[in-house]
């Protein structure tokens, strides 16, 4: 007897995609380039509010930006195969990272990934 | 019958000075005066290790250099009459306050003020 927590199109918690070592390097290329790109971005804000500082509350709302970004960094930027699919679907909402870097995944990755990027978008509107 | 922490000479808290009207004056000037100096301390620093920036972990050593001066900054200036004469004991002993500074105020206050001023570069050496 088969329980529906097994069946082929369940949530992704219970019937993980494998992921092949071709798509590991794709996955870890991926996910490098858009946290990559995600720090540069908070590199520069971070030096413009910092050349910009005239006063002591502009001196904490840097260090508030920065503990924010931080924060926000460490909770999205989870590499662990279980969460990928919802990582690499906010990345895509998010315009962090183009279709095409995940060219080579296997469509039981791409299908999720686009399904949690389209949900987002939905619950956004 | 007079119990011991009443007497002239107990510790501050059972027998705080009275600061004068002018007192006041010169007090909250030489504490806004310090904070002052700290604080462009800070941002003159802020300014520079933001300029310096070159990767993600100099961004959060900014952070936490951010974080760290902000809660020494709070815990240091605390301006309640009870606990001025170690503020400003501890400005001098970090010679982020100078003696003429504090010119005006009467000897029950600069007594206490220098000898805690001593008692850190003491306890430092």
């Amino acid at each position: 007897m088969t329980s529906p927590s097994a069946t082929q199109d369940s949530y992704p918690y219970q019937n993980e995609p494998i992921w092949s070592r071709s798509e590991k390097v794709i996955a870890r290329t991926a996910f490098d380039a858009a946290l990559g790109r995600e720090l540069h971005e908070v590199i520069q804000e971070a030096k413009r509010m910092a050349s910009q500082i005239q006063q002591s509350s502009d001196l904490w709302d840097l260090e508030h930006y920065l503990t924010q970004r931080r924060k926000e960094i460490d909770r999205k930027y989870d590499y662990r195969y279980s969460q990928l699919t919802h990582v690499f679907g906010r990345l895509l909402y998010e315009k962090r990272l183009r279709q095409e870097e995940l060219c080579g995944l296997g469509e039981d990755k791409l299908k999720p990934i686009r399904s949690f990027a389209e949900f987002l978008a939905e619950h956004a509107a």
